[in-house]
């Protein structure tokens, strides 16, 4: 997604030996500290992660370490990097198995056409090519499109691509973690509801906020699990949470009072979920039915997804925003036909395409919520990206990313670089 | 769903004479044949198929001869039956796996509560209650509700349950035949299709008649199919049809005439379509993905229905409305996610209570395609329900009312009564 730009790559010896090469020598940003090898034509050094065909992280990902021109093309914006999550769509982009792939390109200036992977962080400017541009050096950036490539040092985007963030009372973390996993729990949740009886079959309206409706959700201890159970608390909807045993039964016991402690109405353990009983204990919750249960949300599929859309209400829907257990989704007509449960799948790249201006007050309204302390932080395994990081390192860190994501997902964190 | 009616038994001597029973001596109704058999008191012989329990048509179908007395209750109409097929519905009503479950009621007089099967058929009007009803005897009317109970040679109904048709140019057969399988072509050519790109992933547009649209379904040979392709045909829409392989290629090749007369435009076998080869001609059919298939139709479920559904366009919907091969949908959460199908079910009676006028302008629709010729009859396979027809025959050919319904579908066509 970054724009046409002037890519040399520096000298093997200047990169062995981590210093400018002959093409840089001077610092045309010293404020940004000593990393930045330049000389007369004021080449930045950078480096990125790519790959160059599809296949598993440790399999495909490399570092490329390259200059990048000051000299910015018209609109675009050089920045750096401040913080990036590995996300699972992050690496089933670099698998090639993501609902959108991505062009390999020759703008990195790697030996095959290649693609930076990385769909979220955030940056801060460096420099724009218009001295005109609404950003200024200093300025926090998250990206405004998918797949822009966040696995990087140093980058230059075209200003159309970056959407200008209010840094004030906000870590770099809570920046860089903003935009997928929390806004595909408030797009659901604000979107997504029963049929209200309407003409037509097709369709359905967003739960009601401050009503108290339930939603059931799987998969809650996961980003967009936590920020559903967070979001429902602030907006009077009540939770269902469905998560998979711990290892011991004291970390499932802690695991569920997290989620308690986070506003979750109920946790449930998948193996209660799955057993004949849960039919009971789903009747005492909704009072008998009652309180149907208007929404399912499913990261899941297979035998998870079955019963979650067995647990909801007539006229239901199910949101499909994930395949965890790479299982399909196996539903009984008798739920099609006779309970008139809709199943849909979410995609939040689709409507961030469509709706560019609700997402930027989407983003606004959740970086609010994160400031007054209303959105705890999700739990983040730190790993290092200074300017020494080797390719092993960062390939290793990428392909265990996702590995006991429930501690934590993994998040790079710029050194300065 | 009959009202409540004052019902006597015949005497058991009188029943095995088929003679009038010692309380029916007299014909209040000389004009509707001999066969009623009335008294004193105008008592009118009739009989039911019943059912007590659920279970297989063959084990739990019973005969029951009753007295209907002709003094009727306020707003209720007195009828005789003229035809009512056997719909797989029907079946599974008796069976006890339908999506609504009528209630068991001592209404019919039988030794235990009972249903009387049968939700679609032709009725003629012989008495109405009120001097004032818009029902006049010689009217033809089919049932305004589900459920109403139609495998009986007369019964009683609430003005309210029945819906008046022009009987003009009709036959019995097209008039006992338009409210279930055309209806729910109809319903869902028309208020089903793809998103539009609207602002959420929810809405859907149908299908724009008039342009040519594609539309895909399984179970192409079945009542619901010959009735899509033909309104296809009608309003502009173009069709692929799934149809599964017969007997012998000659059947195979005559089925496949016959629907394309009817107006198909692409007729497949299940075993071509669920070839490798699919996806080549499919993108032949449109145009290597010009034209999107916005919309499935599926009757089927398995692996049927996992293809139809991987044969549709971004954005597309498909509509359940049956599970002929009794297996689960199974969906690949990518088509839910990233191809943004919703999937949906379709249940015609819930439409007809929601939408009574909207119905009454469909059926008038249809019977008005019909006259004109413009909808061929349905195949029907007749089964003549006489007075003296046993219980055992009936019992018989309900069981085997759908075995081989390719070739028609099980019809009661009632005698004189």
């Amino acid at each position: 997604m970054s724009i046409g730009m002037k890519i040399l790559n520096c000298t093997p010896r200047a990169l062995k030996r981590a210093t400018a090469c002959r093409l840089c020598r001077a610092n045309p940003f010293p404020s940004f500290g000593a990393r930045f090898k330049s000389g007369p034509y004021g080449y930045i050094q950078a480096k990125s992660l790519f790959f160059s065909k599809n296949g598993e992280p440790e399999d495909v990902l490399k570092l490329h370490t390259h200059s990048i021109s000051p000299t910015l093309p018209p609109s675009s914006i050089l920045v750096r990097a401040l913080a990036a999550p590995i996300n699972p769509a992050d690496i089933n982009t670099i698998q090639g198995t993501y609902g959108s792939k991505p062009t390999f390109t020759s703008l990195l200036g790697t030996p095959e056409p290649s693609i930076v992977p990385g769909n979220e962080g955030v940056f801060e400017v460096l420099s724009a090519a218009d001295q005109s541009s609404t950003l200024q050096p200093g300025d926090w950036v998250i990206p405004a499109v998918s797949q822009i490539g966040t696995w990087r040092t140093h980058a230059v985007f075209g200003e159309k691509e970056l959407l200008k963030i209010d840094k004030t009372g906000l870590t770099a973390i809570q920046a860089a973690t903003v935009s997928v996993n929390p806004c595909s729990a408030y797009r659901i949740l604000r979107n997504y509801g029963p049929s209200s009886g309407l003409k037509t079959g097709i369709p359905a309206r967003p739960l009601e906020l401050g009503s108290g409706e339930w939603f059931i959700q799987n998969g809650a201890n996961s980003g967009v699990g936590r920020a559903a159970i967070q979001l429902a608390k602030l907006w009077g909807l009540r939770s269902i949470n469905v998560i998979r045993e711990r290892a011991s039964d004291e970390e499932t016991t802690a695991l569920r009072k997290e989620l308690q402690d986070l506003g979750a109405d109920v946790v449930v353990t998948e193996t209660e979920f799955l057993s004949r009983e849960w039919r009971d204990q789903l009747a005492s919750i909704t009072r008998g039915g009652r309180e149907q249960i208007g929404l399912g949300l499913n990261c899941v599929g297979g035998k998870s997804a079955t019963a979650i859309a067995r647990s909801l209400g007539q006229g239901a829907t199910m949101v499909s925003y994930g395949g965890m257990s790479k299982q399909p989704v196996l539903l009984p007509v008798g739920l099609l036909i006779f309970k008139d449960i809709r199943f849909v799948g979410f995609w939040l790249s689709k409507w961030n395409e469509k709706d560019v201006v609700g997402r930027q007050h989407m983003i606004n309204d959740i970086l609010s919520m994160t400031k007054n302390g209303q959105l705890v932080d999700v739990p983040t395994k730190e790993i290092s990206w200074e300017w020494e990081t080797t390719e092993d390192t960062l390939r290793n860190a990428v392909q265990h990313g996702l590995d006991g994501f429930q501690k934590g997902k993994g998040l790079l964190v710029f050194g300065d670089t």
